[in-house]
């Protein structure tokens, strides 16, 4: 597919799509969708109901296919190969390089992953089963083991020869690496050296031996962070024997980094799986109703905490139109906490090293702010309701929740992720179900003890 | 700055610093922090409260330090930047590449930054003025001005010598770009077709014309989207003459996305400014308080609406008890549909070609999950309170405020962008306040018509 027009965004696109589609253009769909990235063609897919996605889909071209199929999310994907029959699926996977073609392969039905291992050479499939061994979310899960390979004996020249004769480069060439006997990793070889050198020179004396590689089994997420931190545009993976076995290119981190990020927003929604918008309504439905039961136990709890009070409340009903404020400002306040011990931890920076300094400034943060509002609220409140001891009551709450919200959110990820639980996705819920029932408990206990004791 | 080494994870190195700090080993502080890469040493001192931060600086050392001052977040450089003098501000970004140092060069102090300039060759001067006369998040702020530029009437051993006598490539070199008189863009020479073809060729043969350029004046995100899109290591920077004026890197392209993706999850807890773990407790107390006091502002609304029942609440206290369920769930539920519609409005999947067809299928899922609940809610309810009544009022409520929910959550972002107001940033606070208040007035007016009336 070509590439994207300047200053034509993707909503341009999509947008001119839609148009097209509701007036039946199929010739414009056509023209439009084989003229942009793959990438673009199967966002625009994912934004269409069902049937009108199998209607775009034949509109695409064949050579088209394969890269539309690996860019769309997980769960579109499955639901369009199911409607797709074999042969089509083998026509448009056929040439995918082995990267793509390992994730894409484990979601095809038998007869069609059957059909393409038959249709590779040996050495391919062998490459092929080597990175399907590996979890998806590993650096060999995510490696291309069609790796170019020099060996420190021959000259520049030698190689940049050799690069001629096959033709066909690997985009993006990226660094070269170097290997000794049994395929032993022993160095990188900088694009830009190779090219700035006399071609003399032997890739011994240009070779980088202390450039590390990436080991097999590390997360995906570890090796985004590395190719980051190192400015990286390629990395060598290599096996517990020392050996290169492939290698990752930025682009797939870059898709790493888009995954990740997506991810953890959706999660904090409760939403993990939820990978396309026009997933049949009763699947979708199922999904989120199991975060909306795990909300609705904490939110049980906090009401059973609330009905201890329920005689007090009797007596002073205006304690029950206040109390959501207290119940809600510590929720924010500990999200506030939780928000930044979560990025913390995520990149490192937080850990038994500077927890307790953390755990000290978020108290008082919580603690000048609580002063502050309770100070602002009592004056909102005694002014609604004209009962100065109300006011005492809420200044009072205010205070424990917004405390108890700032050591929630700092202890609250802390103790999560030594159950080995994500705090990503459990901290929202734990730390609101804490600053809810801490925040009624407080303001109705505070409530029954100074206005009815 | 040495590379990592193998396996040995940002979170191991952050902690051995951190022991090292506090038993006072300066020596192995100083061995660790500069075998790393500047943006690892930048996080490191970013998990430092400020005294240590500046001991842990001077143990860096003076060839890695602008590294590190260009990788730390805005807020971090800034304080660090006030504890430095000149002389060493001078020394650590002297020999800054120049879109590093056109990103850092405004938050340094005017005798610095007057230093700096004279330093340089009238060339770089202006270059640097180019940048800066842009906003950051443009892909004219983004670009580095220093870029290799070929013509297409000499041959490819011309550019390959060309290289050789640069002796100093710009690391990653990415393609080359082709440009003719005037410095106008003419296309993109492929670094894998120029390694590939014979050295004979004339670039011209090889110059992808149609390869598209990036407007200088393109927003960060849609160059971050284009270089995702198409896979891309470098593009072309051009302004409205076509000419062209820089070129854009992956890695830099990396950092728009990273930052991205942490900047909306520090959004919706309200810390769109909070770089700093450790800023000064007053700063970050006051920058939160903002969003404090913007919900204390939406949820006194919420509570001006159930002081309307104030009354029935004193009849049936049991009501006050049960009104944080239905709210709570409203609220959940929206945000999925919310989260969804941010997603899809971000990646330009969701606009006015699919926006009824999703409104329906979310207020679908907000329905069928809304009957589920109701039935399941008031059987709970019913045991609890063994009143069928109250089962029957929480049944309505619910399944009136899922609705709302779906409804919000679809209606709100739409109507905020109109306004221009970024949705990831208003988007749930005003969806919380509408399933806030729909919540309690609808289970207390339920309870009221159906329990009292």
């Amino acid at each position: 597919m070509a590439e994207t027009q300047p200053n034509e965004t993707t909503e341009k696109e999509i947008h001119a799509l839609h148009l097209a589609l509701d007036e039946g253009h199929l010739g414009a769909i056509s023209r439009i969708i084989n003229g942009i990235p793959g990438s673009e063609a199967a966002m625009f897919l994912e934004s269409l109901p069902g049937d009108k996605r199998y209607q775009v889909w034949e509109l695409i071209d064949e050579s088209c296919r394969g890269e539309v199929l690996v860019s769309l999310h997980d769960e579109v994907r499955d639901s369009l190969i199911e409607h797709l029959d074999t042969d089509e699926l083998v026509d448009a996977t056929r040439d995918l390089d082995l990267d793509d073609m390992a994730d894409i392969i484990v979601d095809l039905p038998e007869e069609v992953s059957n059909e393409l291992m038959l249709s590779m050479d040996k050495t391919s499939r062998d490459m092929l089963h080597q990175v399907l061994s590996y979890p998806e979310d590993s650096a060999g899960g995510l490696m291309n083991p069609d790796v170019l390979r020099v060996r420190t004996d021959v000259n520049v020249d030698v190689v940049l020869r050799y690069l001629r004769f096959r033709e066909n480069i690997p985009k993006p060439i990226g660094d070269l690496f170097a290997v000794g006997r049994k395929g032993h990793y022993k160095g990188r070889v900088p694009l830009e050296t190779l090219l700035a050198c006399d071609p003399k020179t032997p890739i011994r004396d240009i070779v980088d031996e202390d450039a590390p590689a990436i080991m097999d089994t590390t997360h995906a997420s570890e090796v985004a962070q590395d190719f980051e931190h190192n400015d990286w545009i390629s990395a060598p993976v290599i096996n517990e024997k020392n050996q290169l076995i492939g290698r990752i290119t930025i682009d797939d981190v870059v898709d790493v980094i888009r995954e990740e990020a997506e991810r953890s927003v959706m999660r904090m929604a409760g939403l993990d799986e939820e990978g396309d918008m026009f997933a049949p309504i009763i699947s979708a439905s199922k999904r989120r109703a199991v975060w909306l039961g795990v909300n609705l136990l904490t939110v049980l709890l906090a009401a059973f905490a609330i009905g201890f009070f329920e005689d007090t409340i009797k007596k002073v009903a205006a304690l029950a139109v206040l109390m959501p404020i207290v119940a809600s400002m510590g929720g924010i306040a500990g999200s506030q906490t939780l928000t930044l011990m979560i990025r913390g931890m995520a990149t490192g920076q937080v850990g038994s090293g500077n927890i307790r300094n953390l755990l000290n400034r978020e108290v008082m943060i919580g603690v000048i702010n609580s002063f502050v509002w309770a100070i602002i609220l009592s004056i909102v409140i005694v002014a609604w309701y004209k009962d100065v001891e109300m006011g005492i009551v809420i200044a009072l709450a205010l205070v424990v929740n917004l405390i108890a919200g700032a050591l929630a959110g700092v202890l609250v990820p802390v103790f999560l992720r030594r159950l080995s639980i994500d705090p990503a996705i459990a901290g929202g819920v734990v730390l609101t179900t804490v600053t809810d029932i801490v925040g009624y408990v407080s303001f109705l206990g505070f409530g029954t003890w100074i206005l009815l004791g």
